[in-house]
């Protein structure tokens, strides 16, 4: 339900990217996390607006080594989505559909499928992406094997960011009014 | 025995808030942090006063994808009640009861309980609320279905907080005496 | 190995104190992490001295709800001794022996085990403690059962502390020298 | 594929060093984490140039408890590497090589391998590294023995510094232009 457009973000100064990358023969799949969005009350204190998510880009191999970034499409996962690849077991699979244009005019045009299926034996995931414009008549898709090393690196990469892309690393930072600016003891 | 009334905080700047929300047929349920209270010593170092606890807020459906916040309930889980929930099996079950009036003049007249049970096959819990007032003779039940991959986010978020809840975060923060304002070398 | 005398610290500002209590039948138990010591190196960057542990603190019950913290006994658990209760299974047991004056004159006149034995059913454990002081010909012995749910709170404080108490926070912490005081661009 | 040289590091201050070290019988085995790398943006905005790795580094034994430093070898454990330790089962093995000149004219001199086998009835690992020279003829051999509990905490200790390997943590910092410094209401 979340589109990308909604993360495209600003280069101000302060702020630090990173992606974990895996190249394979077919195509490339990166992932990073992206923040939450926060609302200032009028108390002064803030308040998740919209919880971050994990951008998974995937762009085809166009010969060895190489690959195509302008043919690259994008998936967002949700906190919930995140919840599901972190528990999914050996033999298990899940899927997630996305509308990029849900509840706009444009709604139904453009339909996302992230598929997870195993490999077999607990040693990874395909991870598959289709991408179906029904007007245009195309159908993307990407399939990118992970192994189980991989995989433990996503998991335990999206554990870490799950509670920060739902703001609770905020919600229990130590307030600033701890240590007040005005003595204590006079 | 945490009452919610002892966690009402004022805004004051730099308070986040965040929450985890899910929203089902007949209510919803939504689960935030609430930091621990702590106690300034003679010494200038301080102390855990009161743990922190993660406040679940149950309220119920009022037609399709309406809710009534009106009639909110509340339960605040201990850090003890959250290891029960991080450490719950597939298969298993459990019940805590609160009584929000505890050791005041209002002890037994409403009894609080919150029971988590499976929902079948590993795919998830029922997160049940039952609020009894004895006087008023009112009895109030709340029953969210939650899937498998909406408890691993709270079970992420609640591992992720427990530490925090407790001040063990404030304990093991380097002290400011590590870089001290005074020069060493002179 | 590691004595409690080397963890008395003074309470300076900054410092913040937590533990975490279960009181029992018999005695309460209650454990808090300390620091690991950084020594100054020449080059300016710190390394560290000594690793930081988990106090456990055991004191006995002398009527109902009442303890006598005048005769509390200590054990410091270090890193590895943090990491064999970590995974510890439901049915396993683990020990663990300390002399507080080890490499001292006073080497083997006290001997401390702390053992950790299945309470059964995958329902917590006791957690034991016996000192004996070999002069002075006593024997203190402590049980505490712990449930299940408050060894998931150990667990999980004790996962979380495990880096701080070896210094890897530190080590991964970004160096001030990202963001330099002097311009970049002139 | 990352050689250690990449990693040595300049000691400015602010800098913390942390290791975890095991002595054994034949031989040490020390483990610390080192930092990415991340180059600054034409925006102001920087992005990890180069991940950082766990260094491991293996030194013998040369008498009782005593330990010949010049003779150490090293091995940098890059975010995969550790995905598939973190995830290794008790009864599994696992094996990387790596060869420090790769893609310069030394390319095959030396190669150097680190396997991870199982002690047996789930109490721990062998952790070997062969250093092979094939110019100089020299095979230089460790085999250090890791308890259950010790490779507890490595385990612990390289989920949590993973996500600070990868520069999440950075990438998921609260940025500084949420508390601006010009002011927000005139």
């Amino acid at each position: 339900s979340s589109s990308a457009a909604d993360y495209v973000t600003d280069g101000s100064s302060g702020r630090s990217y990173a992606n974990y990358t895996v190249f394979k023969g077919k195509a490339a799949l990166s992932m990073s996390p992206l923040l939450p969005k926060f609302r200032k009350l009028e108390s002064g204190a803030s308040k998740v607006e919209k919880n971050g998510v994990v951008l998974l880009t995937f762009w085809p191999a166009i010969g060895q080594r190489k690959y195509d970034w302008q043919k690259k499409q994008i998936f967002a996962l949700s906190p919930t989505e995140l919840g599901s690849l972190i528990s999914l077991g050996p033999a298990e699979h899940c899927e997630f559909l996305h509308d990029p244009s849900m509840k706009s005019s444009l709604e139904g045009q453009v339909k996302k499928s992230l598929s997870i299926t195993p490999l077999g034996n607990d040693s990874g995931y395909f991870v598959n992406l289709s991408v179906v414009n029904t007007v245009e008549k195309t159908n993307e898709r990407f399939s990118v094997p992970v192994t189980r090393a991989e995989f433990t690196v996503m998991r335990t990469a999206f554990s870490y960011v799950l509670p920060h892309l739902m703001g609770w690393d905020q919600a229990v930072r130590p307030r600033q009014a701890n240590t007040p600016a005005s003595p204590l003891k006079q």
